[in-house]
């Protein structure tokens, strides 16, 4: 290979039209990059727990590993950082621009303050946390799960303390799943709300209890309704897939792939359907992001309480309704007629609702679900500010649910052990999920100001309305307004239980 | 948060137990953090081609290319190039370390020699390429293909000369896919097995055409019955899975997840049944790469020759035995009780084996695919050497047909448009197929001197003997040998066509 070859090589081919290379443009590719980072660290999430086979596990969890380490070093580059400060000056950036810098800017500044040796010590505590928490559980042992949560919490202390954002470490555990939110703000919302559930909880209980006769319900069937159903709501099947895992969740490798996933029971069809309406809220929300914000921090919701008002908002306020069961049974019987001989849509809907104080959250029904979190808000509250010991928790957590619901877990693995976040590090995430359902509730009386009465749309299948509502006052903002500027903007009412309150009682107290 | 706690934080966490930092843990860490880029770009290639809606193409595409860019990023490191070249010296290495420092220098050397400015030029002409060239294929319109592949052409060229390796531009494009391998040794090894193909072909294309009557074939049953294949003959089916695609392929994200996945065709069963013993070749291979090595270029086949031979060896050394139909048979009748009414296993098996020249490469019967290979291997030696011009191709293409297989495509979508190889800069990929055939006809024979007929071990269902062998001479060295080695250790011959030919005129040329 001759040097004549060689040169002709370097000068003969037509270079890519150069570009600026300003400070925005390497904003905007290290923006993209963190972006499809995450993304793919969620796409290997997905398939871990849809499609992956057992022995993967190890090797799985390694990759994310890698991915997260070099998220790590994406996050924190130093020409990224210096960019960004220069930006925070160009008067010239339009809004967007400007959401996505502050955004950008805010989660480096969290990735900054923490020490690497303290997010490695972190991920590895949780992970022998999370195996103690799943082998204690299953031995129902407490004891062999209370040191490696001691560890966690005094860890995330450590964390929140490096953050040092808010008023006391809790808030800057709460201030990654909830940006702004801060926990004396909390306290007394959540506190009303625990007030006037109280009653509601034992006054609905009283309804007599509605369940489906024992019928055999294909799993294949199960799937085909769950694609009806996000067909009937408006999601684009073009830009996202419905899968099964045990657990459900919702994920999104990246614009134009929007993917949940529903558990199923051959015994009845209820949890799946349900199950089905909440990621779908979840995944409208996702497929609604605005496009000129791709692969930028504001394609994203504010919050996860953000996120979860409209899981919640779909889950609850729509798909709990008489006239949501009355759409759904023709397609039912479609798909079910064996199985559905003899039910109706009023017995579907009531079975629906049943309101019953029972141990485990994740079953929980609408009107218990919240004294739930009420009461792991205010554990892990006194968790981490050092009011509770880790040895005393399964007390606490008995004596609260007998508190607030009126029943004693049998064992602690029903118990203090049933949820995975704690010995995940997960600290500050609970309360967003009953956030979620306040700000559904608001977002349910707002439609139903614009758009009349809920129940009405629903009976007229009217779901493009309902679906571009939420389009509009939510989703098309992406991450632009924090949660509650956007909940303001979207409902015109404050953080309160109001509106929940209001449904709960229009829902399930019969009048008189 | 005060001092004293922020410094409680610093001092009373236990540290993880220090490593020794030396240059071997660096490259070890190194070479795994490139080992889970290639993976997780797998993965997400898997699940584009498998699951993915249609609406990710793009993000799909985009976050692909961030990988490749951190896969670059990551291999091309100044300080793993610093640590590779302290290494080298080091006498305290095992055989296993110095041969990944091998494999991970040549790696690293390949992508330091060309430019990213040139890695960046290429990867967006081809890009455009393929666009161009599906389109083009559509049309039936070579003249809009034929631009966009002299570009890709010159840009290959520029990097065979950049990485410098060999006697000729080719040579440094070829042994990207097969190491080691040179144009000059392989081109009197294909003289001479097309010398011997072509009166083959005469001869095996004189016997009647088999074809299975028309029935249905259940896509689910031939899903069912490619798991009871893997299951047959070994394939650990709780470290991989099987899925469908339209073209069939393997990957692997990571050790203990090893996927393959099969075409179907309701018409008939043949087309996945043959795709399913390819796939799982590669994919046996791949379960089978030496344990102590993952997460190191030891943990691969040293070549896609290599790899190929193991497809090929299941597929026809084994697939298309008359005993291999006969085990099957009582499955498919299973699976198939309607449609399998009046099909024995002498059909299927003759059905298996029908030889007509055919216009295209994917449908060739295995006698006169390699004949496709030639003509690829002549034409794109031609291409790089420039002794062809783009704009000739069809002409060629055309003329070598008829030269080779006595049949002139219709069209050139039929002829030189019908791969994506070139289109995608696939120079010297084509060759590393029929070398797969040529190792694979050599390993049957090796395994018939030590495990006696395979056809007789085939009926007794001896597939873990079978695959025992090629456990222990091929899967379990890894990349640790160059492929001439490793086959020459494997089989005790030289690379060469008499064990193919051998193979072909038992199997296909009816004696008398």
């Amino acid at each position: 290979m001759g040097a004549a070859e060689a040169s002709r090589c370097g000068t003969s081919i037509p270079r890519v039209p150069g570009r600026t290379s300003s400070e925005w443009e390497l904003v905007t590719d290290w923006m993209g990059v963190v972006a499809d980072l995450s993304g793919t660290a969620g796409l290997l999430g997905f398939d871990r727990e849809t499609l992956m086979p057992p022995a993967g596990a190890e090797g799985r969890a390694r990759q994310l590993g890698t991915l997260a380490a070099l998220h790590h070093r994406e996050i924190v580059r130093e020409d990224a950082g210096e960019a960004l400060a220069a930006l925070a000056a160009d008067g010239e950036l339009d809004d967007d621009a400007r959401a996505a810098l502050r955004l950008a800017t805010r989660e480096r500044d969290r990735a900054m303050r923490v020490p690497e040796a303290l997010v490695r010590e972190i991920s590895e505590a949780c992970s022998r946390c999370v195996s103690a928490w799943a082998d204690a559980r299953a031995a129902d042992d407490f004891g062999a799960y209370a040191g490696p949560l001691a560890q966690v919490v005094a860890l995330k202390r450590c964390e929140a303390e490096a953050i040092g954002i808010g008023d006391e470490p809790y808030d800057a555990l709460l201030d990654a799943y909830e940006p702004g939110a801060r926990a004396a703000e909390l306290v007394p919302v959540f506190a009303d709300l625990r007030a006037r559930l109280t009653p509601l909880v034992a006054e609905a209980s009283r309804a007599p209890e509605t369940i489906l006769p024992v019928r055999e319900w294909a799993e294949d069937g199960q799937m085909a309704l769950a694609r009806e159903i996000a067909e009937m709501v408006g999601f684009d099947m073009s830009a996202g897939l419905i899968a099964r895992s045990a657990h459900p969740f919702t994920g999104s490798p990246h614009r134009g792939d929007v993917r949940f996933t529903t558990r199923l029971s051959p015994q009845s069809p209820l949890g799946s359907i349900s199950a089905v309406m909440h990621e779908l809220g979840h995944a409208l929300y996702e497929q609604g992001f605005p496009a000129s914000a791709n692969r930028t921090p504001v394609y994203d919701a504010p919050s996860l309480g953000a996120h979860e008002s409209q899981s919640r908002f779909w889950e609850n306020q729509i798909g709990r309704t008489a006239a949501f069961w009355e759409r759904l049974e023709p397609a039912m019987r479609r798909v079910f007629p064996t199985a559905m001989s003899g039910i109706d849509a009023a017995l579907l809907h009531r079975a629906s609702r049943v309101v019953r104080p029972s141990e485990i959250r994740v079953e929980a029904d609408e009107v218990t679900y919240n004294l739930h979190i009420v009461l792991r808000f205010q554990i892990e509250l006194a968790l981490v500010r050092g009011d509770l010991d880790v040895v005393d928790l399964p007390g606490a957590f008995s004596d609260g649910m007998q508190e607030l619901l009126g029943i004693r877990p049998p064992t602690d693995a029903l118990g203090a052990m049933q949820d995975i976040h704690w010995a995940d590090g997960l600290f500050g995430y609970f309360p967003t999920y009953t956030l979620g359902n306040l700000y559904a509730a608001q977002l349910a009386e707002a439609a139903e100001r614009e758009l009349g009465d809920l129940e009405h749309a629903i009976a007229e299948g009217r779901f493009a309305q309902i679906l571009g509502f939420m389009r509009e006052r939510v989703h098309r903002h992406g991450a632009r307004m924090p949660t509650r500027d956007l909940m303001r903007a979207a409902t015109g009412a404050e953080l309160g239980p109001d509106a929940l309150i209001a449904h709960l009682e229009r829902s399930y107290i019969t009048p008189g």
